[in-house]
């Protein structure tokens, strides 16, 4: 490709606004282009790059018995109504009407359109296990698109679907999986991946594993014990929490005026945030006059995925106008509010001598004993852990780190084929609902996390197995006739070899094209200059380590084929 | 491939209803499954095919100097209302608000991101041409979906736009696109396709082809001429209607009663349709008032494709109430409609002693002269040619076929770059919009089409380059132990080789295996039983000619490489 007339332009600066490392590269290096609110277009580069994606996920995925099919991204009502999920889905489920008012929306994950497909086609115990898997694009209207690539509101995506008869059946291929994930990750040139317990969410199911690329500006908070390697999403993390310490003290209403924060109640009171008790409220939806209050202790956070889990359904923000509860001043002791599920976190578990609100305008209690005074019927897991909580294992303290979630593994069992009424014959002929997991991994996701891992000051390094060019062939002083001829027979050549390569005819100056080729990450530079020409040699550039070799020209070939592997 | 594992089942008989062989083929192989009207899952052996397609268009596309990119499925109206297709065009664009009640439109084909993608990053002449395709799914709101995958809803596509400075650049470029599409037509196994001339519709711009393979479940009208090769798409097609002739008749208001229709008229008054003359109103969308009626010859079909094109918009059927027109007996002498555009056909003239109405209940005027009683300002080219007019460039005989559009190629012009405002600086630094053209292909639309033309009455007949495997491994008697052994053998080294092998490793009757595999449409199956192994030998059918080969057990990879080839 001669970089002429490739599609795309280098910019020095990004857009104002953009401070993500890889979205920035992204955009300054020509490979996407925003259409509209996490909506891109793939510029020539970033699509090469989605193909070779694409390339490793079809192998390792066919390598595990997988069968490619292609699902629909639109789909009929019915399909989500069996399910479910057309009315337990929010709006990042994109619903529209068709032209004859048929209700329609656009895929998101297609667990039903795996189990329609399957349905009736599948009779047998024998036929099972089996995967699909599919490599389509979808839409998840996104509420708060962010950061290029890595949250965005179109993307393609690689989705799986295994059917089982036992659920050992399933836990064997799910390690295949597994295995799997692993692999295609590597592959892809990622390094500091790891792979975390995670929340079931709107899929259902019980077991799931996501795999995160750990990387501060990740989205995701991941608990991690550096001694026994146990590691969690935060949605269910769970951790030892120092023991509270058992020191009664005197119960006594105080006015606390204006203070409502926990910061502010400790100032006040010059008490330690881990003797308080603070409360936050909930709403849940379709339940106008109800509220849910978790106390917990004040230096913790609540647990939203978990709480969701206790509740059951969906929590939003409580109005508390109207509720009875005093904004600020709500406390464990004495609360009399009609259609309150109140939940205690364990945090709260032995606590003595603690402050907590009065339920009344201006005051606080302190002195609180939480067993002498609350005597709460049980205690919940439903607070996030904190950076030096122990490890649930080993006890040592765990770390809380960030990740991007790069792909994702589901034990879903038999919500869908039970729903859907998915039935086969099992070995003595009674019929059964298959059981099934369904696996996930977002290819531009992945594109975007690379970029982030491998990149520096200077730009994109993409990994040789998946750069969208393995070779910058790099003139310098086009105009100089020698430089020219060489060059183009390098270009020629090295084609026929089947390198691939991006070829800099551009009559810009030499700071530029090497500036460009560092911006756009080609793993391999090589320049050709009237100085190198002396010589009768090229200068070879690696670009994730900087390392020049000068290779006599007919030596070129054999060098690079040193170092084009992947 | 373990076809126990297999996805999908084969059907000995087609659903109800279903009367398009690779429709029915299709269906009953396990290809495709229906998800909802006109939307289909493509089960793992069309997907295979699906893949092929793809790389095969691509490989075409980046050897013509295509980049591939990747537009987004969802746009937002406003890049549509840019180029005015957002209310141009009808229902078939599915438009829909997002969850913040933004207006969105799913894409149908990708002009307008083309040329957001292209403007801006391309400033100067010397970075054109340049040609940026994708291969992309892609939503049409078709009110009639039929044909299985022939005319559906949700398809993948391939779509391609190139930018040029000069027209002439352009049609250098569209004739290499042109023998792109005879290369990919060609290595997809399609025989009897041909290119025609064909309207540009919503497309914009003047000169189009459309490749059309020709089978008589076509949707399309194709006029061709078996002397000369002229081909053209009925919309656009031209021919020479043979001359009126020249005898005066008188003119006479005659009663023809409740006869209305021309076949009823010509019954009544004994003529040929040769000599009348027929009305075809229609309404122009948003002139509530307006009507178009066009005149011509009794023996003629209205060309709608032409009659937009001279109306400069779309038609409609018009409701005759209260327009002052009398149904059946509209007539083209004395007629007084205000508000109303008239044109005269060309095949009316020199036409003497013809029947018209007399616009008035009952009644038509026979004896009618053009020349002398109507005198038209001039006649269009608006009726649909007929089987047997004459070629409009050697003067034989056309004849009208039926063809499945598999391909189209536009010369657009400057239509979205001068609407979306794209400016490019020319050789003397003056502002110039680029002049493009596009080009698409039907990736499952190619599929059907080649399951049409290639099956048999014994089911699919798939050419070797795109077949979903090679070879079908097919033993015979399977409880037998030096089957079983000879078979497993032969299936792994044939896997090793790199062929792709379907391996019937069912406990079935050699009956349902020969016939599903001949449904399928395998190219070669090889036979492995009891009675060939006497001979340490297997069977070899060739799927396309019935042709049978004993090949000793030891050939018989040599024997294979031979056969599959392509």
């Amino acid at each position: 490709m001669k970089i002429s007339k490739l599609l795309g332009e280098r910019l020095k600066e990004a857009p104002a606004g953009i401070n993500i490392k890889s979205h920035a590269y992204l955009i300054r290096a020509g490979y996407i282009k925003q259409v509209a609110n996490g909506i891109y277009t793939l510029m020539p580069p970033a699509e090469k790059i989605n193909l070779k994606l694409q390339q490793i996920i079809r192998e390792e995925m066919d390598a595990i018995d997988g069968q490619e099919v292609l699902f629909p991204v639109v789909m009929p009502r019915e399909l989500w109504d069996k399910s479910g999920r057309y009315s337990s889905i929010g709006p990042e489920l994109l619903r529209f009407k068709d032209r004859t008012g048929h209700d329609m929306v656009l895929g998101m994950t297609h667990e039903e359109a795996a189990v329609h497909a399957a349905m009736s086609t599948i009779k047998s115990y024998d036929q099972l296990p089996f995967m699909i898997y599919q490599i389509q694009t979808k839409f998840r209207d996104e509420a708060r698109p962010r950061a290029g690539l890595i949250r965005v509101r179109e993307f393609t995506m690689k989705d799986a679907y295994s059917f089982h008869t036992s659920q050992e059946d399933l836990e064997e291929y799910y390690d295949r999986v597994y295995d799997a994930y692993n692999r295609i990750f590597t592959r892809m040139g990622m390094q500091n991946f790891i792979s975390v317990k995670s929340d079931t969410g709107m899929m259902g199911g019980s077991v799931a594993h996501e795999f995160q690329l750990l990387t501060d500006i990740g989205e995701d908070s991941i608990v991690m014990c550096d001694d026994c390697k146990y590691t969690a999403n935060m949605e269910v993390a769970k951790s030892v929490i120092d023991e509270n310490d058992h020191v009664f003290g005197i119960k006594k209403e105080v006015y606390t005026g204006e203070a409502k924060t926990i910061e502010e109640i400790c100032n006040l009171l010059s008490v330690n945030a881990k003797h308080t008790c603070k409360a936050v409220c909930y709403a849940t939806p379709g339940d106008e006059n109800g509220v849910v209050i978790v106390f917990l202790r004040g230096d913790r956070e609540v647990n939203e995925a978990k709480l969701k889990v206790l509740v059951g359904g969906d929590i939003a923000v409580k109005d508390l106008n109207g509720s009875g509860l005093v904004k600020g001043n709500i406390g464990c002791l004495d609360l009399n509010i009609p259609n309150a599920k109140i939940f205690f976190d364990k945090s709260l578990q032995g606590l003595e001598n603690f402050v907590t609100g009065a339920n009344k305008e201006g005051y606080h209690i302190e002195g609180v004993s939480i067993t002498r005074d609350v005597k709460p019927e049980k205690y919940e897991d439903i607070s996030k852990v904190n950076d030096g909580d122990k490890c649930p294992v080993c006890g040592a303290p765990l770390k809380i780190r960030r990740g991007i979630e790069i792909g994702n593994i589901f034990q879903l069992g038999t919500k869908y084929t039970k729903s859907m009424g998915m039935t086969i014959h099992d070995k003595d002929g009674k019929e059964i609902n298959p059981i099934m997991g369904c696996y996930g991994i977002g290819v531009g996701r992945c594109l975007a996390s690379v970029a982030e891992e491998s990149s520096d000051e200077k730009g994109l390094v993409w990994p040789m197995a998946i750069a969208p060019w393995h070779i910058y062939l790099c003139p310098i002083r086009l105009d100089n006739e020698l430089v020219k001829e060489v060059t183009e027979k390098i270009y020629d050549r090295l084609l026929a070899e089947n390198f691939e390569v991006l070829y800099d005819d551009r009559d810009v100056s030499a700071g530029i094209k090497l500036k460009d080729s560092e911006l756009m990450g080609i793993p391999v530079r090589v320049v050709i200059s009237p100085k190198t020409l002396e010589n009768n040699e090229v200068e070879i550039t690696i670009r994730a380590t900087g390392e020049k070799i000068f290779v006599p020209i007919d030596k070129l070939s054999k060098k690079l084929d040193e170092i084009v592997v992947y």
